[in-house]
């Protein structure tokens, strides 16, 4: 693993997540392979980009009706590499909300896996597993 | 785009942020150029180190009356090479400010965009691009 | 400096605060020499990597009854290259504690320094830091 991977990984999460961010739900879900997953431990799961797609849809609607601006954080990012030019990632996740007032509200903290592959050379995210803070397994 | 840039880049923000949050406005305004500005969308602009270091020394005081230290946080860079070795960078900013007694606010997030300049061989801040998350554009 | 060096910081780091966010209070220990020192400017500090590891049981205790989770943020990292190898580190860093009910409070910021040397090839945290923005100094 080196640092050109490395670097290429934060691009690739700037990108994915600036997509979210801004509300461009099918950017976002072309971030993932065709058959995706975004799997919210342990009760949500999403399969295939369209899915996603659509799932993310949903998300961004209710953001804007919410009336405020949503920005992720990713911190204590750890990577690995995978077999076949794969890798898996591992890392702290937040959720800030910005209102109109002004206000900024935090959702819980999370701690996020992924597997990266690369199809025809550009990274894609083959399966997104997301554990909140709040969620105590039994 | 190589990692050695993106490594500059990011050691590049920690200094300047440092010295921002450590309030050394002179030092700050020293990592823009001459003919800098600091633009906030859409209402206010500065142009000019000059101007910049004093706007900052305002701000810096402003903080200081307030009885709070501010931290400043950058996510989600994208960078960009641009023409004769300038670079585009897009990431979401926030601020904390602790006060005395350890309570901790925040400040809205924000999207901002630099344009970074090559000068003598060092990175500096060309043009920087501040868009509140509160502020809601028509 | 180069970003080889830049990406493996980073790799500690997350390593580090991973373990230390998931209480794993002897992998984290094991992250300082054994002469390692961590140091809550002015008042406390604790010595030795044994010290460490029974310090952090204890906070990770503490973090368990208090029935939330916490994750530290570390944000604008800057590095230098010391003397035999050893690297000098400055950075924020923030907690987030999430609730079972979802709730997220922070504790007051910090601004960090690291003294991280080489150990049979590894980096190992020699003596860390800590200063709290709410701790005002005369």
């Amino acid at each position: 693993m080196d640092s050109q991977l490395y670097f290429e990984i934060q691009q690739f999460y700037a990108h994915q997540m600036q997509s979210l961010d801004n509300g461009e739900a099918e950017a976002f879900a072309e971030t993932f392979t065709l058959d995706g997953s975004f799997v919210h431990h342990p009760h949500n799961r999403v399969d295939t980009r369209t899915e996603i797609a659509l799932a993310t849809k949903r998300g961004v609607e209710k953001t804007r009706a919410a009336g405020v601006v949503r920005r992720h954080w990713f911190g204590m990012l750890a990577v690995e590499a995978a077999e076949d030019g794969a890798v898996r990632t591992r890392y702290a996740a937040l959720t800030s909300a910005t209102a109109a007032d002004g206000s900024v509200s935090w959702e819980p903290s999370c701690l996020v896996e992924d597997l990266l592959v690369r199809v025809d050379g550009r990274l894609l995210n083959h399966v997104r597993t997301v554990r909140r803070d709040d969620v105590r397994e039994a």
